[in-house]
């Protein structure tokens, strides 16, 4: 029984197309930045905070049988050691993507699985380069809306391809879930229970 | 006016994506790679060779005001030298997967734009990470059909992105358009006609 604890399609549409298995349920929590954490902090409280909120609202269904694993993730963009969220409106989506014409910068995915046996959690970093934005492409992808609800406001996928000469790492961290690194990680929350944690230290870690 | 030379479905979806409009036509080319010829020369030429079959075909409809560009690209699969072009069947999908398992291989893609300003290609390489299958993945991956349609057994979108933890370099190429390159190559075939090389040269160059 896997549940992703995400609210992103692209999220749900990786894992599908990778063969798994799962629900999908959403948890509320405080995105903001706490002062002082760093970017790569930052994705794995917050992978770790979605997974663990529903994780205590699902507990109650974990067996031996068919045991839960809840899967948590979050995806921010970095430039120049900023955290690039989701841009507030078209003026900062403009903003975000001149810092980020020309040159690199880094994506990081915090992914966090919760099951009876503990926590895990990992970050995962790709480097993203961009090439320079003509003022007609840029003038085009802001008003097609294409940038808002994402950060650093662009997708990969889409439009914005066309800026995209290179990447160094795991591309769909880039699309919001590095596959390879998740099923590694969902094989280690899932192995032989007989080795079983007891949950009270799950329950002490979450509390 | 773009003419996409290709029967590709993830090459009609990444133009598409990008915001092109183009229409498309499928060249009946030899795909059989020569003698002696390199990946490089390889995918060049039979990208060179579609976009040339569909120019000759519609360069009537050829005009100043709609100037016509047909682009053709080929993509395949190298490793340790040798071309893996799609498996004849399942066994030999296996030995290919097997082959690519636990080590990096190339992609390589010849992109061509043919323009009556003339001819114009390059090749775009991407390096690609393969993890290590375990044989139930294996068996799975084989049974579900995905790799017989395509270069190298595997498809980066889909189940076998589990495989892949990183790749350096363009991922649009691994799915069979280096879109980056692709703009800028047609932005060089649609290029100012008060330059335009007589159209003789194409025809001098494609005989």
């Amino acid at each position: 029984m896997l549940i992703l604890a995400s609210a992103s399609p692209r999220r749900r549409q990786l894992l599908q197309q990778a063969g798994l298995d799962f629900t999908v349920e959403v948890a509320d929590i405080d995105e903001r930045v706490q002062p002082g954490e760093t970017p790569a902090k930052y994705v794995q409280r917050l992978a770790l905070e979605k997974a663990q909120a529903i994780w205590e609202r699902g507990k109650a269904e974990d067996s031996e049988d068919d045991p839960l694993i809840v899967l948590g993730a979050d995806t921010t963009v970095v430039c120049d050691g900023e955290i690039l969220g989701k841009p507030e409106d078209q003026a900062d989506a403009r903003r975000m993507l001149q810092m980020l014409a020309g040159r690199t910068h880094q994506v990081l995915t915090g992914v966090a699985a919760v099951s009876a046996r503990g926590l895990f959690s990992e970050v995962e970093v790709t480097q993203v380069f961009f090439d320079l934005i003509d003022e007609e492409e840029m003038i085009h992808y802001l008003a097609s809306g294409e940038p808002m609800d994402k950060a650093g406001a662009y997708g990969i996928q889409g439009y914005a391809a066309r800026w995209i000469p290179r990447i160094e790492g795991c591309f769909f961290n880039v699309m919001g879930l590095p596959l390879a690194r998740t099923m590694a990680l969902l094989t280690r929350a899932r192995e032989d229970r007989s080795e079983t944690q007891p949950t009270s230290r799950l329950s002490g870690f979450a509390g």
